[in-house]
């Protein structure tokens, strides 16, 4: 039989089952719904955006492929907010020679490689904000440790496209389920704020400022009650409106030509002293406009991003070990070359014995670590192959030894999970030198 | 009319409403169901943490006071787990002679001040895990700026102590809403991991290993199944049986006065020939015993602590102006004075001037720091004075502003909020400037 399906929970606030409340799918509606709240904040400029990180619910019939599609998830969402009349996006000019590949959604799926700049010029992106998103969101992942040649946007096709789209590109990877949607970079047009608009009756436009304020010429009509006044009595209001609501172009030529002026009030058709109307032309100022902004809106589905990053930084390899060294476990061995600013432990220490002063030595650098806010893991057990093991299989992208050297020339071995190599580095420069090799300025090959 | 009222929101997995589920009032719980890996991702050492941030739902009848009482809420907790029976815990001597106020649940409510290791050797805390993550909780709260005037350790009196807890101590703070707990601190014993293993018939157990393996005499009754085999044909084994649970000992005297041994089976009661039993003693070594940790757990409402650091945060004071300027703004001049670590942005930047090239100055300066990871906030309308005020009121720690001075000496102004004293920088060492004034190894006036 079919079944009413709501993809949303449904759950009641309070005692009963009196007030229905639904778990929210995407955190974007209360990103609108603060929308005077947060343009206030932003002292009422325009564009400004707004991101949010939360969880998402969504009652999926079949959850399914690991961490791609659960019933509780977290996302991350942006909502940019701008004029639609203002051409261009001046930061855009960072983004546009940037080339990506694209798949255009013309229902042929063929992948083009495309400067962003050519893509926004020839139609294809439509506006230089969705690309500009798309550019910084492409280097994201690439910084995150996804390889450019496994991602590409593909655009949605028409009939895919959700009602309040204007466009909307959905970057993908490539993993070992296909190519997935991990990010979704749409222009929703005004579509949220005149929902919200319609729905509270709360004005959510905001004010345009011309950059020079627009001379625009205005014709009145006027109307000298005192009178109409004594001619009509109490149907005069109704002649002065019937007036005022004619074309001002068509009084100006009536008065001008000497015909007669007629309007139609409740009563039937009268005849107006053409001395009681005026028509006076002005010019005025006009600073700006009113409008309902626009909005492009990345949706990161953080799950599945993470599940992309880790399936990409993981690889199995030969095992390093020294002459007559054994191996250090059964199976691949496992190293996860995730990108250093996102592993989790960034340094493993390792006093080479734990005895004769070294735990000592390698504590007290742990703890100045661990005070520069870096993570670390501690670890005094087992051969220093098994210790690297355990550091290269969690993704720690250095490892620092501490040996007989240490105390007598201040130096202690450091150790590239992705070159294997090993410096000797002195005990007081190791946290810059940390903080550097994870930030990327240091190189390890040049230590 | 009385109504079943459940705290938890209920709600459906899946169409129709086959399969019920319960938004997690509690974050505790999935690291309870987790330990066996969790254990494992130690390497099977005691004693270990595990912390949570997330997400706790209760269906409240009354949520009120602000964000006091939620239905949707933050919280983080921790499940310390550790073995009952180590005596001490190494790390509670750096606590151990700090001075708390606390609250014992003796049901008199008096205040007394107290250092934890009295507490603890008085038996008023009832262990020194416990009062160890008292003693760095109590130190956070200082450290995320509530005042430690205003804080108090509350024991749960014994008919408010939940039914798993040992001992509990709630860290509360006084706000405009009187005391209010921010941390609840109890040792849960082994409860949760007991009640779990009720549930899933899992071992949880953990195996105590001895500093040094303990020798333990052991007494076996051996039987001789060839003799008993013969003489009780098919109830041969039900004799021996019978006779392997007898005491030991007994067995022993038995066999060294002479009597005769006697053992019921099911058809009666049967004398064993005394050739046929001898009792064996030997000593074992055992190294170890199993048992189910016991956990300590604090449990951070980080929403009403987050109200609390705002509220000891605000301050209204006199406004700073120099001579004819006048007053930024209507009503109290508010200064949000949170601490520089916790501060959202942690530098505003001002060009004096939007001309000149200042602007290009604060932008690059404004670039370097963001590219620190360092939050700030460029801010170039209105007066200087007006600028201060709008990152007084969200809690900028620090200013800096770009004059005419700057193209020439290459030095900016940097101002401290709690101080409003002002010091030239030299452009180049702004980044650790502010890196060393926001983690506190920089102290501004002596810049």
């Amino acid at each position: 039989p079919v079944e009413e399906f709501n993809l949303m929970f449904k759950t009641f606030i309070g005692p009963g089952t009196g007030r229905p409340a639904y778990l929210r799918p995407e955190t974007a509606q209360s990103i609108f719904l603060d929308f005077s709240l947060l343009f206030r904040f932003n002292r009422e400029r325009m564009p400004f955006g707004v991101a949010q990180v939360g969880k998402g619910f969504r009652n999926e019939i079949s959850p399914r492929q690991g961490l791609l599609r659960q019933r509780e998830f977290h996302m991350a969402e942006g909502e940019f907010f701008f004029d639609p009349l203002t051409s261009g996006y001046p930061p855009f000019s960072k983004k546009a020679d940037m080339e990506v590949p694209l798949v255009p959604g013309d229902g042929r799926g063929k992948q083009v490689r495309m400067r962003l700049f050519d893509a926004v010029s020839s139609g294809l992106i439509c506006s230089e904000v969705l690309a500009y998103f798309m550019g910084i969101t492409f280097d994201l992942a690439v910084e995150l440790g996804i390889p450019d040649s496994f991602m590409r946007f593909r655009q949605h096709l028409e009939t895919e496209m959700a009602h309040y789209a204007r466009d909307c590109w959905d970057l993908e990877v490539l993993t070992v389920n296909g190519w997935v949607e991990m990010v979704g970079i749409a222009d929703r047009s005004a579509y949220d704020l005149e929902r919200h608009m319609e729905g509270s009756g709360q004005d959510l436009s905001v004010l345009r400022r011309y950059r020079e304020p627009l001379m625009k010429e205005q014709i009145n009509i006027e109307v000298n009650m005192k009178e109409l006044g004594p001619l009509f009595r109490g149907a005069a209001g109704e002649v002065s409106d019937a007036v005022s609501e004619m074309d001002p172009s068509d009084v100006e030529d009536i008065l001008g030509s000497g015909k007669s002026l007629k309007v139609r009030i409740s009563s039937g058709e009268v005849e107006v002293p053409r001395s009681a109307v005026s028509v006076r032309r002005s010019v005025v100022k006009v600073s700006g406009g009113r409008f309902i902004p626009h909005v492009v809106e990345p949706s990161f589905g953080l799950d599945r991003l993470m599940v992309a990053i880790l399936e990409h930084a993981y690889s199995e390899e030969e095992e390093e070990k020294g002459e007559g060294e054994e191996e250090v476990g059964e199976g691949p061995y496992a190293v996860l070359r995730l990108k250093p600013e996102i592993a989790p432990v960034k340094c493993g220490i390792f006093p080479l014995m734990n005895r004769d002063g070294l735990p000592e030595i390698a504590g007290n650098i742990d703890m100045s670590l661990r005070g520069k806010g870096l993570m670390t893991h501690y670890d005094a057990s087992g051969s220093i192959g098994r210790r690297y093991a355990r550091m290269d299989e969690i993704g720690t992208p250095f490892c620092i030894t501490v040996d007989y050297d240490t105390p007598k020339d201040g130096t202690v071995t450091v150790r590239d999970r992705d070159t294997r190599l090993q410096k000797r580095v002195a005990i007081d420069v190791i946290p810059e030198t940390l903080s550097g090799l994870i930030s990327g300025s240091l190189y390890f090959p040049d230590l």
